[in-house]
């Protein structure tokens, strides 16, 4: 394990985040909030760590796929803990472990909040967590490959670890150019929802806040009622279906813009994820709105189908904005949703969830058992967009499908020891869908942890386990596994161990 | 396809379940009913039919793994629909549909019932419920490969296509001997329970019905407290322990119990299945009397471990008898009987679900992938009893557990149309749990088809959806998907095609 090497990239890390920091500063001295001096002296904290651990630049820089995973993991953690320390400091979540969770949830673009009243917040806070968001969805460490002239073999198994998908792809054969291009992408688009919003009379620091936490597909609002809130405005659902088609954008494979982007218009179309992943919307929306009209006093329909529309498009692309309480819906709905969080969003978006890919993946090569009794001496290989994947990719799918189950079971079984003093169906359908929204990156789950609701009322062992959820989700699994692995750290403890001998020998 | 062989093999499944009938026109004859006419009935349609379809033996007998499914999925099929008709006819299932249900439920020893008061049926039809029950545990076509001397290559296609698990055990080299060796451990065991409940004071009648629904881990009781109703005896917990040990002995892996009769003893105690099985009990009954006695008012402690031990060892054995109504247990309680729904029994058992082997080489194989990124050019292979297990089977396993993932999903979705008037929360539980109890052949599930409620009320297009889900799962899924596939009918159509042309031509 190259520990030198793995200091000095959470270094940079820490000196990103600094300068992140200084944005709530500048927020919070333009609306007079006191707040902002705590987010000043974590820039300042972050950034002295930062230089010093740069300063040297290590020499052996042999970095494997181990190395790589560790340092995502490591960093992930290491931003949601500093990350969290000027909400506690401010008191404005005065338990630190509720400030983690909310951290966690802000970076891993997840969205769930321990917040009964976020209209509460300062304006620094807010912009804080929003941002947290915008950060995450595309990754720290790809920003960090994208502006520092990293080299070595390292940089790919740090973007592997990252980017969310079964395989990374490069648009150019460039790491650094593929990082500088898919962060110019999510830039561009951002801007484009923020006027968007802004031209439907929505308030400055409202647009900005929710195109973080649209492009980072999210969730965080600043309002309480989140985008239910602009229902109210004359333009509401206007801004709302901004919000909607926004959602299910950044939901979609960052490689089809590419595509669009460098005239291969044909190909993007033909992109047999996003087709899938059209279809799986489309037919998600209309059993939702047709389930819902069956049922009585279910209002006008244009009403039912955007509040569909904008549902479906929420828990997809595993944003977890809300325009109503989805918890309170028929049965057919909800269950829907529930499906809808572990498919998750299509490989290489900021979505979360296993991803539309991997699904597509997962169906193939399960079919194809069928077709290989059918046809015992038959080729039998798994496609997608017409080329064959390889059995290594298939096999990793699996075996990422097989944990995210595991990891589920076990999560909630724990999470389950809670009780609400409700009837146990509600604690049931809060304790299986409280993991799925944390584990997929989503915010908002059914019953206690719906739209309408938060996750304030969890056991601190129960939060401890969805901040793993979160990271482990958003991360995909391998990076905290590995992190928490004992056969990671076999070698490296013999090598201690190895190490302290020697030096009693030699004394 | 070799249609001739699968009409033969399927008028000797006529046969044996024409055999089958008369066993309840004795009971009708015994307790002086009216009703075993029509099991008499029934009995001689089913010899005539089976006898002229076997009269003329197959000249070509070339038979592959595709035809030996199919053989099966339509032997279950013909025998779920042929087993129904006295209920019908009697009219004491007045619906055919019903009917139906309640015989695959009784020949996939699933134990779902759609009624809502057993103990108002005659003793011929609650005895023949029971019985099939004992015959669709073991499996008719293994039955027939016991007595009938089939001769070809097809012999272990039919077996790998009825018999649970990953893959078939030979205990012998010739697999008409295994399958008598079965058949005789599955008998003398059920004898052995016979006894000892009646030991107890268990009724004749009740005894042998309880045993058949041990035996075939099925779960049809006749009564309708299920095992409840002894509670009252003055050795009411006698016999629940009775079937309590008998649901997780029929749940373990018969090889087991050959390596036990053949001295071989210490090879059977060191099963890697059979340990993770008894640990998997162990921990759930644990949990769950823990669970129950943080409760308020949960009652003395030993009848709160007796009825979690009861309840763990129904509901991973995949049986579905009932001593409480476990659907009104505490949410952790509920949550680990759903997990063990779906966990199943051992492999080579009569239990249904996704078997404890099959959830050992799933673990195995998803962690294997953590330990190739650690160490990338390790050796790294799944081991199951220090046997290398080949890369086939794994595949096998793990399409296996996508698939019942998949038509669990769909399932869910086409049943959580129907609602029951009850608060969402109950219907979607009730939705979720049906599935769950009838694809892993249990019984009952929670909510409204809990061990209190039944099947009575779902829409027929649920009923169809969950007898072909029972069919499913009892058959592990290839079966039934073969039967259904377009690609196994594709050579054939095309070949009644060509003939018709053919014909056309020579005209």
């Amino acid at each position: 394990m190259n520990y030198r090497m793995i200091l000095y990239l959470l270094g940079w890390v820490l000196n990103i985040q600094g300068l992140c920091f200084l944005l709530p500063v500048l927020v919070g001295l333009f609306y007079g909030e006191a707040q902002w001096q705590f987010y000043a002296l974590m820039a300042l904290a972050s950034l002295v760590l930062g230089v010093l651990l740069i300063l040297k630049k290590p020499k052996r820089t042999v970095f494997y796929t181990k190395e790589g995973f560790v340092t995502v993991a490591l960093s992930w953690l290491m931003m949601s803990l500093t990350g969290a320390v000027p909400f506690t400091l401010s008191g404005e979540i005065p338990s630190f472990l509720d400030a983690v969770f909310e951290m966690a949830s802000g970076y891993t673009t997840t969205g769930a909040s321990i917040l009964t009243n976020v209209e509460a917040l300062s304006h620094c806070a807010l912009f804080w967590r929003s941002f947290s968001h915008w950060i995450g969805g595309m990754g720290v460490l790809v920003f960090l490959i994208a502006i520092v002239p990293l080299t070595g073999g390292h940089i790919m198994s740090l973007m592997k670890a990252e980017s969310p998908g079964p395989s990374v792809e490069k648009f150019v054969p460039r790491v650094r150019q593929t990082a500088f291009i898919l962060y110019s992408i999510y830039f561009a688009m951002t801007v484009l929802e923020v006027m968007l919003l802004l031209a439907g009379g929505m308030p400055w620091f409202d647009s900005i806040t929710t195109a973080f936490g649209t492009a980072g597909t999210g969730g965080f609002a600043v309002r309480n009622a989140s985008m239910g809130f602009y229902s109210g405005f004359s333009h509401g659902v206007y801004l709302q279906a901004v919000v909607t088609v926004f959602m299910l954008l950044f939901g979609v494979n960052f490689s089809v813009y590419y595509l669009l982007l460098s005239g291969n218009i044909k190909k993007a179309l033909k992109s047999e994820e996003v087709r899938w992943y059209a279809g799986i919307v489309a037919f998600s929306i209309i059993c939702i709105a047709w389930n819902i009209c069956t049922q009585p006093g279910s209002g006008d329909r244009f009403g039912v189908f955007h509040n569909a529309a904008f549902s479906v498009a929420s828990v997809i692309s595993t944003t977890g904005f809300a325009t109503v309480d989805f918890s309170r819906w028929p049965t057919v709905s909800k269950f829907i949703l529930f499906v809808l969080m572990f498919i998750g969003a299509c490989a290489g978006s900021t979505g979360g969830g296993i991803k539309v890919s991997r699904i597509i993946l997962l169906v193939k090569s399960s079919l194809r058992e069928i077709r290989a009794i059918v046809h015992p001496r038959g080729v039998n290989v798994v496609k997608l967009d017409k080329k064959r994947v390889s059995e290594d990719v298939v096999k990793g799918t699996i075996s990422y499908f097989i944990l995210i189950i595991l990891i589920y079971v076990v999560s909630v079984l724990v999470v389950s020891f809670d009780h609400f003093g409700h009837h146990p169906e509600y604690d049931l359908q809060t304790s299986l869908t409280a993991v799925a929204a944390t584990l997929n990156n989503i915010g908002p789950g059914l019953g206690l942890v719906g739209p309408a609701g938060n996750y304030a009322a969890f056991s601190p062992l129960s939060k401890l386990v969805l901040i793993f959820d979160m990271l482990a989700g958003r991360l995909e699994l391998f990076p905290m596994l590995i992190l928490f692995s004992p056969h990671t750290w076999k070698g490296s403890l013999g090598a201690i161990k190895r190490r302290l001998t020697w030096k009693k020998e030699s004394t």
